[in-house]
């Protein structure tokens, strides 16, 4: 029997909630019924609150999609050689997602054909597609190895960016940004930036 | 009305078919109602070949990991300096995932409880740990740059190669290893190999 609680919700602690029921059995595989479980209020309470459970999954996906994409307006994403705004933009693309886990695994996540899934498939080709840019500017001059692709190179620097979401889980218990691991996600993030632009081998 | 054709199946088109749905609709989701209506073939003809989804799971799961350990023992993998047979093994998973990508794709995507999935990530993490040796290894030798925690290194060099499950596609029009986006296995793995250990800016 599940405890109804009195409904102290706000629309970010709800949504908090829906994005972790999401991220745990899939948003095909939520009910509205879990969502009234694992928020411990009724169905006509979230109710009060959304739609439904799409409109939880687009304002999940879209403070994933905001935080992305603040990051391309940042004056290191816009200024300068593109081979530094795209290291900029790595570094703090890893640095959003460590600290928006949750939505940006959803993000990630997400393959559906509601009108919220297409539309997020779109907005997140759209930010890959702003990064391939900056990938083929950088080496149009001259700063990124000619003999590597700017398609592939982008998309083998996503998959390293994306990958992060599969084990970084933060640590609860110490709340200074310590990851699983050991690493902060500053140290994670210059990792990334190290390996993909400098390579991991000594030269 | 689904059609039942006479069973021709040997036990490798059998699981072919099989892990295409796994892969499609998850393994969970699958029914030996839905892999019958995919084959072709009734149910019984299916519990003629195996005993159950299960044993066509560890079967695909098997073809993947045997695919991937035999990598270990060639000898590019052997012999010489740890940071070269890192190497090898990069380029050699690389070419295992896309030669085998539904086998590879199947084990990457494991989760579950099961014991047959128990035991597949418990294999994927003993060949992930064979390779973080040599990382660790190549690191001690001064190959790797010391400024990259080895565990982070390999999570970051399994995090590239195992993206490339999520975009690359076999032309099945070229039959010449050609990849969607017009790159051959060769090429993707010799890109993951130049951005992971050179990087991919130039010096």
């Amino acid at each position: 029997m599940s405890t109804v609680k009195r409904d102290t919700y706000t629309p970010d602690s709800l949504l908090s909630v829906a994005v972790r029921v999401f991220n745990e059995r899939g948003y095909d595989g939520t009910s509205m019924e879990h969502l009234s479980k694992a928020a411990g209020i009724s169905k006509s309470s979230i109710y009060h609150h959304v739609r439904g459970k799409e409109e939880l999954l687009r304002r999940g996906i879209s403070r994933a999609l905001d935080g992305l994409f603040a990051v391309l307006d940042e004056s290191g994403a816009r200024e300068g050689r593109a081979v530094e705004r795209l290291e900029h933009v790595t570094r703090r693309t890893v640095e959003v997602l460590m600290a928006e886990l949750p939505y940006v695994t959803l993000l990630l996540r997400v393959r559906g054909n509601t009108d919220t899934e297409l539309w997020a498939m779109a907005r997140r080709r759209e930010f890959d597609q702003r990064v391939a840019e900056l990938v083929k500017q950088a080496a149009a001059e001259g700063d990124l190895r000619a003999d590597v692709d700017a398609r592939l190179a982008t998309r083998l620097l996503f998959g390293m960016i994306n990958s992060i979401a599969e084990w970084y889980r933060p640590d609860r218990t110490s709340g200074n940004g310590t990851a699983s691991g050991g690493n902060t996600s500053a140290e994670v993030a210059e990792a990334v930036v190290r390996t993909a632009f400098a390579g991991l081998r000594t030269h």
